[in-house]
């Protein structure tokens, strides 16, 4: 017997096929219509009914479902309450796919169950208290309670986020001013970047025709001062975020994920040496490792999976 | 059978006994020794005796002992690994006390157990999900999820006082800048009152001789504009950091405690219309209530003694 896992994105649907300790067996993907919430789950019910086609297997074979969604989610009763990207407002997916293909579904959000793959095949394995971080569009996290997803009371919190990194600061997506996600983005970075190479039109960075989340970065490791610069900040307001969830959660370990992650050790080291200084108690106790996620997408399909082994 | 709660104050040692619904019977207190480990463990066994002796009780009716300790316990081993204002350096209360008593002895954060005593017999009868906050000397935060304390990984996290508020800001007695607790507590809000006083020397504050955390409450009160304005400030600083917890874990109610909460409605009006505006997702949900702790310092022996449910 199998489990399911899709990863539902805002462009792309991937589906695997899970084995019950958490390997990936099988995967397969399709576009996401974020327009139709009816469009949404009939891909996502042919893609699953493919993927199973393609190795031999059938509905027969499949124990659960279990869908990472977008936005905030229910994970009670199945329903995506609302989401940024796609059309999934108070959307009865568990119910809806239930019906469609008989077999048990479960739902949570996305970046919940990237951090549960983490725990079950990933930089967590066997570290069953984690915060992984995901430094992209947005700030995302997940976040693992004795090897259980915690989700901030059935789904309506867990949003790290959207804690203050600057009361009255820069404006976030959310309504609210100063949050971490305004600053440690990749986002985030780009206006950073853009904002250093208009009071710097000496950088290097200026010949840049497209500013990205690793202008910044490859300048700074060429050398050029404003790079530097613009690095050093953003790793600090990265780090000041980590050692907000360290001082709440104290995780066994903090994982980085998301395309920011992919400038490694550059990145971790610095991040380390602030949370190790700074996490509350420091003195008296060590502080966790901050280490990459090592997943990458497959963590949301394998942690999806994973929802169906219960709580 | 009864359980045993005691609060370990820094001043005050108050033993209660407690019937396994919560119901508090009868309470004694003793002065803390706070310079000696060995002599707090004295008073509390001294303490206990004396409480059930009092009561017509003996040890064998006592079914176990919970502990509420300042700073950062680990609850799993019943050490308190460290306390600001008591000398207790992993030091091995549970160890002791069972020694000496005979008796099952669990031991927790002191915020934790008010947390937990709240939700048994106070404000947060019935809902399971709360975060106290406690406005005094610091800003203390205790977390229950689904009716349990969480504690952040046995005892080594939970410490909402010290998330940011402002990065760089107002230093902290951790160790670092701008968090929650150095804009919050009574004691940033006595330093804020100064602060306006000096600037303001027009205003009627001015006649304080000794300023104190009511000094702005009622100043502004009286339409004192200069205490309008720090209590403005102040509360903002509160709801933002109450903000913070709701995006986190997303409580069924927030409850504060402290020497602040003593202010009423005065400050809950406010910090409600805050949370409601602010919260993540405000627009698709309804924020937790803010509501005020009803057990005063009972609380705290309650949740100790809650502890002896177990897990």
């Amino acid at each position: 017997m199998f489990y399911i896992g899709v990863d539902l994105g805002g462009t792309k649907i991937a589906v695997g096929l899970v084995q019950k300790d958490g390997a990936l067996i099988a995967k397969k993907s399709a576009k996401t219509d974020a327009e139709s919430f009816a469009h949404i789950m009939d891909t996502i019910a042919d893609t699953i009914a493919g993927l199973l086609e393609e190795n031999g297997f059938s509905t027969e074979d499949v124990e659960g479902i279990g869908i990472g969604c977008p936005g905030s989610v229910d994970s009670r009763s199945g329903v995506v309450i609302y989401a940024n990207n796609i059309r999934l407002d108070n959307a009865p997916v568990a119910q809806t796919l239930r019906a469609r293909i008989g077999k048990p579904v479960f739902v949570s959000n996305d970046a919940n169950c990237a951090a549960l793959g983490e725990n079950v095949m990933g930089g967590a394995k066997g570290l069953d208290n984690l915060v992984l971080i995901t430094l992209g569009t947005g700030v995302g996290g997940g976040i693992i309670i004795d090897g259980k997803i915690f989700d901030g009371n059935n789904g309506t919190g867990g949003e790290p986020g959207h804690s203050l990194l600057r009361m009255n600061g820069e404006a976030c997506t959310c309504g609210r001013r100063g949050c971490w996600e305004a600053y440690a983005s990749a986002t985030a970075l780009i206006r950073q970047t853009k904002a250093a190479i208009a009071r710097h039109p000496e950088s290097s960075m200026s010949g840049d025709a497209q500013v990205s989340g690793r202008t910044a970065f490859e300048a700074a490791k060429r050398g050029d001062k404003a790079g530097r610069a613009v690095v050093a900040r953003y790793l600090r307001y990265v780090a000041e975020g980590i050692v907000n969830m360290v001082n709440i959660f104290r995780p066994d370990i903090v994982l980085i994920g998301g395309g920011i992650s992919h400038e490694g050790d550059y990145i971790l080291r610095p991040i380390q040496r602030f949370v190790d200084r700074r996490s509350y108690g420091a003195a008296y106790t060590t502080p966790p490792r901050v280490k990459l996620a090592t997943l990458g997408n497959d963590a949301g399909i394998i942690g999806a999976a994973m929802l169906c082994r219960g709580k």
